[in-house]
């Protein structure tokens, strides 16, 4: 049997690759070449790949995957729809971006976890090549029409603040992934406010690294 | 070194598999249930690696997939653009009546190759579950409002017109294909006018077949 914790953050990062997976595809749809076009498609391709290694994982611990994603449904995809890419460099940005966010929001978390689920979440969340594919497209972009920074350096800020107020927004909803969040690390007496302060800084400054390599202010 | 007009087969089956994983893809974001979005990412995920096993022939037979698909990129996306389903259902029926009427088209001119190219084609064309459950979901979409079938019925006869309009411009537009298709039928002498017309009557009776199967009028 496993932990509620386990089960929900299976959940949500299978629910997770699902909607990677159609964003991707979206994106694919609106790329300016033929190469691109099928180099997003094989990106979105391995993302559904990761969804089936989550679902087949919440199978095999007898949990119906379907159960498992449905918490986490709404509040994924409003955090879609209110930040729907306007064009094909927003769409690389909020894939690399936002990603990179998630994916040190979840290693965060699972590294509370037994080593059997770390192990899993670790290779679902390695990147597909979808960051690199970003950050030459976008700097190419931006060498060619360095007014677009400005642009993508708000989109950047956005992405970052509603992922952060979502993720809060999550944690709260689901008492199990919260009393994770709240575990002490191994040896400690207990997380405090100031652990959680700690946390998000550092998913602050891990989007601050990627903005940078991008040289957009973050 | 392989005959153009295996290389044109070859390259718009694979665009049209790259954009059947697309609408796919935008399909499973329509769908009403979790279930649903997850059985079409499934297919869609199916179509993109039959993409793949096309563009690893091509490149196999020393042709740049990229390069061969380019010249229906323009045609395939006229068509796409054109018929952009309203909702969900009017997906599920463009992905049952417009891959059964490709199919069928494909199928015939397969076979006037080579064994194993037409092996091929028939592998890239199997069925990924899409008919079925295009099937099941229209059919009780029908039974809980049976005003949908007129305005399904309506959309099937426009897919089948434009889709035969889009074929012979291709077709038009690619000499080696259209070599292939005037080229008779072993032991016969040319193919006629007439030969032609009986390939569009079979594709409408295939279609018509279709659309019985839900009850639409065709």
């Amino acid at each position: 049997m496993s932990s509620p914790a386990v089960i929900d953050l299976l959940g949500v990062l299978a629910y997770g690759e699902l909607v990677a997976f159609e964003r991707t595809a979206a994106d694919a749809s609106l790329a300016p070449t033929l190469a691109d076009k099928a180099a997003l498609a094989e990106m979105a391709a391995a993302e559904f790949a990761h969804y089936e290694q989550l679902s087949a994982h919440l199978t095999s611990l007898g949990s119906d995957p379907i159960v498992a994603m449905q918490p986490f449904v709404s509040a994924l995809d409003q955090f879609h729809n209110t930040l729907t890419p306007r064009d094909w460099l927003e769409g690389l940005l909020k894939a690399y971006v936002g990603d990179g966010i998630a994916n040190d929001f979840y290693r965060e978390i699972s590294s509370h976890m037994d080593s059997a689920t770390a192990t899993l979440v670790s290779e679902v969340l390695s990147d597909v090549g979808h960051a690199d594919f970003a950050i030459e497209r976008i700097r190419d972009a931006i060498t060619q029409d360095p007014k677009v920074s400005g642009r993508l350096a708000l989109w950047g800020r956005r992405l970052m603040g509603e992922m952060i107020s979502q993720a809060t927004l999550v944690a709260a909803s689901r008492p199990a992934l919260q009393e994770l969040f709240l575990r002490p690390p191994e040896g400690e007496v207990n997380m405090t406010a100031t652990e959680l302060t700690a946390m998000v800084n550092r998913l602050t400054v891990g989007h601050a690294k990627r903005m940078d390599v991008l040289g957009l202010a973050s």
